[in-house]
This record gives C-alpha cells, sequence and structure tokens, in this order.
C-alpha cells in the first residue's frame, strides 16, 4: 500500500487521494463522492426546461466548482502515482479525463457548440457516475459469478435474437403495416418488446392469427427466463459450495497440500497421516 | 409469558391483549384482526368519490367506532404491559398511536383540514395495516434470507441504477423531448420502466436508433434479472441445506464418522452403537 | 384396477370409461379429449359476434352433440363406478355434471335467459376444459413442491398485499384523481399492475414526485420476484435430492432398513454387515 | 473426420466446407458467416418502405450474389458430403435449400407474386439464419437441460392455458365488450397478455370487479413464474453435480473409497496410492 517515493508531498497526495486510513484521506472521499453526486445531479436538472430557466447560473456555477475540483484531482491523481501513464490509459484514468474536460472544451471552443451539440457534451458528463467504481471493491463476486455463466447466455441470447427476427418477420407477414408493423426491424423490435415481457402497447396485433402468435410469443418468453436465472443460480450455488467446502482449513503435516475433503484421514497427495 | 404484577386487573389485560390461550384472548385477537380489516377497507372506500357520496355518514359512524376501540386497545397495551416506554417508542407503539391520532386531530383542529389536508389525515390511517404485524412471527426465515443477501442486493442495485442513469442519458440525447424523452429525469424513469419489464407504454422511442438502444436495454433488463433471483435461491438453498445438516449432531463414539441419519442407532462406517 | 361387480356389462363399461388398456378405452379416451377441445373451441367461436351470425346454427348442433355423449358419459360412470355417490359428489363428478346441465337448463326452462343471463350458461360451459384433469396424474409432484412451499408463499404475498396498500395510498396523495388516480382503490389496482411488472399504461405518475415513487415500486417488484423463486427452486431442488438418494436401493440383510448412505458399510438400524 | 472418397477434389471440398482447420476452411466459414448476416440485413431493410426506395436496386444486387454463394454451397455439400441423400432431407439440409429457393422461383414464376405474394418469399429467406446453426455445436448442453425438463413444463403450460381460458371467460362475463372484450378469445388473449406480466394496455378492465379479478391473474402470472424458473434450475444444478461428480470415477485399489478430487495421488480415506 505505501508507495515509496522520493518527494515526501507526493507520498502525502497519494495517501490522501489513494488511501482512507487517515482524516484527510477520509474527507478526500467524502468530498470526492459528495461531488459526483451533486454533478449527476446538476446534468440531470440542467435537462429540465423549466429548471435550467430559473437556475441556469447557479447550475453553471455548480458545474464549474465540480470541475474544477476534478482537474485538481485528476492532476493529483497522475502526479502522486507510481506509474503515471498506466493509469491514464487505465479505465478510471480516462473517466476521470472525460469527468473534466466537457467543460473546458465548451469554455475553449464556443462556437463547437454548433458542431458537436451541446448536449453530446452533456452527455459526457454523466460519465462522471462511473467514477464512484474508485469506491467499489474490484474483486466483486457478482461479476465473477456473471462472467462464468458468460459463454452460456451469450448462446441463449444469440437464440434468443435468432427467435425474435424468424417471429418478427412472420409477425410482419400476419399484420402487415395496418396495425403498425410497417417494417420488419419495426415488428422484430415489437417482437423483442413482447418476449422480455416489457409489453409498450404502442404496437399491439390486431387480427386473430397474429394474437395468436402473440400469445405464443408471450408464453415463450415467460418460459425462457428461466434459462439465465437456472444459469446465473447454478452458478451462484456452486460457487458457495466451493467457498463451503473450503472450510476446511486443515493443511497436510507433510507436504502442505489444502482443500481436503472433510472425511479425508490421509492427505490426498503424499498419503501420510493427516492432523485430526 | 406470565408477566407478575400486583395488581390483578392489570394481568388480566395483559392476558387478553398480549395472549392468545384464554377465550378473551382469543376473541380479543379476532376482533382486532375484523376491525384492522374493516378500518382499512373503510379509508379506501372513503376515496371513492360515488361511495362517499352515499355512505359518507356510515363510514364516519364505522371510523369512530374503530377509533375508539383502538384508543381502549392502545391504552391498555400501555397499562397492561411490563416496560410501557419501550413499548410507547416501539414500531407497534408508534403505529398504534399513528391508528388513533388522525380523527382525533380531525376532531379537535377542525381548521387544520387547510392547513395539512384531508388527505394526509387519510394516509396516515391505512398504516393501520401493519398493525397486522402483532399477528406475524418476529422471526421469519423469509425476512432472514433476504437479509443475508442484503449486500449483493445493493451492489446489484446500485449497478442497475448507474446503468440506468447512463442509458436514460443517452436514450434522451437519441430521442429528444420529441419523443417524449423531455429531460433526462424522465429518461431515466422511462429507462427504469424499460429495464424492469414494466412497460408502460406512455412514453416509446420513435426513431430507429432509440428503438435499437431500447431493445438493448429490454434484453439487459430481462437478463440480469437473473441475478437478484440467483443470489436469493442460493440463499435459501444453503439455509435448507443448514436445517438439513444441523439435524443430526451425533458423532460416532467409535470412528468420529458425522452426519448419521437421524434414526440411526449403528454407525454407517463402522458399526458399533451410537449413543442416544 | 379391476373391480369385480356381479354385472358383467358393469365391469365393461368400467373397463372402457376408467382404463386404457383395450381398443375400446382407448377410443373412448381419444373421443372424449377431442369432444372436450372442441366444446371449449366452440363456446369461444360462439363468443365472436361475426362467428355467431354466420355458423350459429352449426355451433347449435355441436353444442347437442356433444352435451348428448357427455349426459351419456355422466351415466355411464355413475353406473359403471363402485361407490357411486363418492363420483357423484368428488371434484370431477360435479365438473362432469356442470359439462351437461346448462344445455338442458337452456331448453327446459327457455325463459331462464332473462333471469341468469346466457352469458353465465356460457360461462359454467367452459368448466368442461376441467374434464381435461381426467387425463393427469392425481399424484402430480409440481403440485406437491407448490404445495410445500404454500405457507412461505402466503406470507409473502400478504407482504406484497400490505405493501401495495401503502405505497397505492401514498400515490393516490401524490397524484390524485387528475393523473387518474381517481380513488384508493384504482391507485393500489396501479400499484399491483406496476409491483408485478404487468404496466399496462392506462393510467401513469404524471409528478415527478409520482414518477420516484413508481420507480421504487418497479424496482422492488422486480427485485421481490427473486423471493417464489427462490422458495419454489429451493423445494424442487430438494425433491431432486431426496429423489437421488433414494436412489440407493440396498436394504439390510438383517432387518430391512433401507435408505442407507452410498458409503454405508454397516446398517445404521441393527448395525450388521451390509452386502456390497 | 477424414471422409475416405475416390475423388480427391470431393475430399478437398470437403475439407473447406465442413472443417475449419485449413486457411481455406476458415476462410469459407467467415464468409459463410458474413454473408448469412448481410443476408438477414438486406431482408430487413427491404421491408423498409423508404430504404427500399432509396437502395431497391442495390440490395437486389446482394440479394443475387448472396443467393448464387448459397446455391454453390448447397451444390457443394452434397457432392462432398458421404451421404447426400441423409444431408438433403436433415435440417440444415433443408434450410439450406430454403435459403436459395426463393430468389429462383421469383426469377422463374414471376407471376407467381399475385399467387403467393412477394411477402411470403421474403418470409422464407429470413430463416436463412438459422444456417447460422452451422456454427453452433450440435451436443448443446443447454438445450439437454430443457429438454430433461420437458414434460414437467409442457404439465406447466398445459395448467396455464386451462386457467387462462377460465380466467379469460370469466373476464369477458364481468367485462364485456364495452371495455374492449369483445369475444372469448380476445379475452384469454387478454388474460395471456396480463399473466405473463407483458401488459400492452390496449385492453384494460374498467369496472372494479375486473380490475379485482386482474389483480389476482397479475399475482398469479408474478408468482407461478417460479415453476419454470424453479425446474431449469434444479435441472441445471443437478447437471453441474453430475459433472463435479463424473469428473472423477477413480476408486481406491485398497478400500474402493469413490469421489477422489482430481488431483489425488494417495486415497483419502486408507492413505494407499491410487492407480493412474
Amino acid at each position: 500500500m505505501q508507495v515509496k517515493t522520493p518527494v515526501t508531498i507526493r507520498r502525502k497526495f497519494h495517501e490522501v487521494i489513494y488511501e482512507a486510513d487517515t482524516f484527510a484521506g477520509k474527507l478526500f472521499d467524502i468530498v470526492l463522492l459528495f461531488l459526483i453526486i451533486i454533478s449527476i445531479a446538476a446534468v440531470m436538472f440542467e435537462s429540465v426546461a423549466s429548471i435550467k430557466a430559473k437556475y441556469g447560473f447557479e447550475l453553471m456555477v455548480i458545474e464549474w466548482i465540480i470541475t474544477i475540483f476534478f482537474t485538481f484531482e485528476y492532476i493529483g491523481r497522475i502526479l502522486s502515482v507510481g506509474k503515471p501513464l498506466k493509469y491514464i490509459f487505465s479505465f478510471y484514468g480516462i473517466i476521470d479525463l472525460l469527468a473534466t474536460l466537457p467543460a473546458y472544451i465548451d469554455l475553449i471552443f464556443p462556437g463547437l457548440h454548433f458542431l458537436l451539440s451541446l448536449r453530446a457534451l452533456r452527455l459526457l458528463r454523466v460519465f462522471r457516475i462511473l467514477k464512484l467504481g474508485h469506491f467499489v471493491g474490484a474483486g466483486n463476486s457478482l461479476i465473477e459469478a456473471l462472467k462464468k455463466s458468460k459463454d452460456k447466455i451469450a448462446v441463449f441470447l444469440f437464440a434468443v435474437v435468432v427467435m425474435c427476427i424468424i417471429l418478427g418477420t412472420i409477425m410482419y407477414m400476419v399484420e402487415g403495416p395496418e396495425s403498425g408493423f410497417t417494417s420488419i426491424p419495426v415488428s422484430v423490435y415489437w417482437t423483442i418488446v413482447t418476449l422480455t415481457t416489457v409489453g409498450f402497447g404502442d404496437i399491439t396485433p390486431q387480427t386473430p392469427l397474429g394474437q395468436f402468435i402473440s400469445v405464443i410469443i408471450m408464453i415463450l418468453g415467460y418460459g425462457i427466463i428461466a434459462v439465465p436465472t437456472g444459469l446465473v443460480t447454478a452458478q451462484f450455488m456452486s460457487k458457495k459450495e466451493e467457498e463451503q467446502s473450503d472450510n476446511n482449513t486443515q493443511s497436510c503435516p507433510n507436504c502442505a497440500a489444502e482443500h481436503h475433503r472433510n472425511d479425508a484421514v490421509y492427505c490426498y497427495h503424499c498419503g501420510s497421516l493427516l492432523n485430526e
């Protein structure tokens, strides 16, 4: 944890920014968390016409305070980290840069509004929420379990997409543009809306045959949701069992092998007697 | 169960209110259950304009009968319990107080209608339904299992909210106010409506790109529901196994084998007699 | 299976109606299955105004053919079964009676149309579909697993209803009649529509606060679906394990005890050596 | 893998089409995958009126290039495979034929447009997506698990359909044509839309009784989704356990203990050396 650097101020910076043991480190974390949330709220409220009309100036002031803080934080992180380049091109390095850039681009090239549109700049600012990732542990067990069922979930999603394209085309054939199924892409979109049980209701089948096929799509969607659920559950379960079987903490006194069965009397690796 | 108090009447009260062994105790419980349900029904029906116009007086009479009963019950609980203050400030103590207060406030300060609005008072009365909690066992195994997966569910919900903010902002960018995505908060609201597969259909994407992103949101929502389900299922399963394996704690006095059947008399491993 | 009756014709009837081993028995089953499906289709099509106008007479003829067959079947079942009264008052006995009665009531009391309404008679005929239950095995493992989780599912549903009443009342407070939340019952109905992720979209929140509470209801509904799923899955799993552990078919040569552990060497009940 | 044929060119063809070890084989696979996706995209875009008006000629050219390639591929597969007839009448054989036929029928019988309609021909072309199946392994573990729970899922779906017919008829009785429940089939369609939590909202109950029954349908649908999920999860779990326990089939030559770790060298039970 303690990175050795010749400059004391750099070590101090590192402590404040990357660690949470000291008072300054904790304060920095709380301020950062607070500013990220304020920043996201500001971006969201700015998009509401009535709020922007009333509090546009206040939102701009908040925006600049946050941008300046994030700028100093970004520079601080680069200066205090051991390998600056690795940080700059890491996921959070790029996110931290994107959190400050939009405001400056807006300031330096005001004419860019017309080229890149103000809206797109606002979009970039929302990615600041990913800065919250600094607070989440890297080795998340949830993501691990999902990663392990990745292949099977991909096969499942592929099958779902194939089904939706075929069923969507059939629905386009049966219903036609009169019922809102104006083209195959729209029809496939509707099929996915129905299969995932979202069901907006902006487009609905009007013919009896179309309603019959819809019923099949719905029951299919209702039934096959079991597949990803079953996959992930099975993954979680086996992970849990693994953890439990790791509870056996005895290690062989001869060869130090671990993970013995709970009822093991002899070491599975060298055959010597295990101590009770 | 039997609380020792010098006054016999207080012990009698305690028996009737807190216990269900005697005839009076059972009768009290049934009357209470009946009145809670009647009360909730009255609050609900009162909000229907046509019913209120027709049966307004009857509803008021029912309301006052219930309020007076609840008042006596509340006073009775305070008088008969060992530690009155602990009860008063407990969850059910506060609920029991809220079940009687609104009607009295309404009576004493009729002008308050204009300050606090009659609607808000009505709202408080609906919390009487939580009085049903008196009948539910405290140590519920369902809630226990949910509590254990609490941390992972929180991480999952946090990830969902972050996703919805980012995807909602993108949808606002793509669709814009013309399609009903009037601001980022509305757009994030729509994204949550879609991701959770609720799909009201009051706002729907109109552009092909917007529909394409919607499809991704839907399939995401359809897929990641597997995560909380998997978590809770794994929790239930391990709880069940725990219960099953905890059923038998005897170990063989000769060879120390464990996990015997509950009706085992002899060790399954070495055949020696098990101690009862 | 073979019921001993003095009359040979009765035994013959019993074979045809209750058993499927002989050719006549199989034929009877197929004709019955076919007629039930035809009958349900006829009831459904009769309700479609355009079809009734065109094929009203044909539907009536089909109806009477089916009714006469069902009448003979009902009489046949009563005559051929060992305990006629037990059958008459059993679930399928009542269903079989209801399958024939409506048509006769219609014939005998044509004036009843105005009293009981033709629609209600039609409704009764749809319950003929439950006659299909004659083909389904009684000891269904699915229903067994559901029955075992019955208590926990009831607690869960009770909690859902309590939540929906409280959240529905809050939504009524926040949104009010202007947004379609005309009364608490309607508001509770909307809350259940949203929580179960059905989301009709006929009523939708209009105020920002209402949309915020909706989002909480949706995420709640999206999350707590894990509870019944987890319960039922855990039940299925433990049933499967039970079945698997019953796979050990060795029985003790001394005391005939069964259900030994798979690695058992000695009988858990009498301690004698098991044969390999 | 290596099929012995007298003609070398046939073996070469077989290598290119059916195998992916050589450079030509890999290239063929990539081109095929690419053309299938292009073809599906072309069919979809052709259905969009504005795109067809603008790029109709380009789409037709793409269509013919793909058709010619698929024709050569089909002929190649027949010539190079050991048992041509088996391939021709196999699932993928029929799909491969359907992938080329529509365009030729369109060319040879242009008048057929009026008989069979251009739309139906377009539909057949979308089945080309099933050609992607050539890239998916045949023995898919997902499909296996689903096949094993097939019977139980069928019983579940049968029960759902019976419930929907009865509840749909009741809803037709209660709501009637005024609320959009114009006939029993429409009413059953609505019940399935609601039970599967799709909830289009094109038809919604208007009477309090109808809304009450809807609430029961919704909670039913919300609850019973647990059944297929539980079935499939239990299937996945037992498959996983099977795989894990099947991983090691060695048993100790001395004491016959089983279920050794995969890296076990000595028996965990008696300590004697295991045979490799």
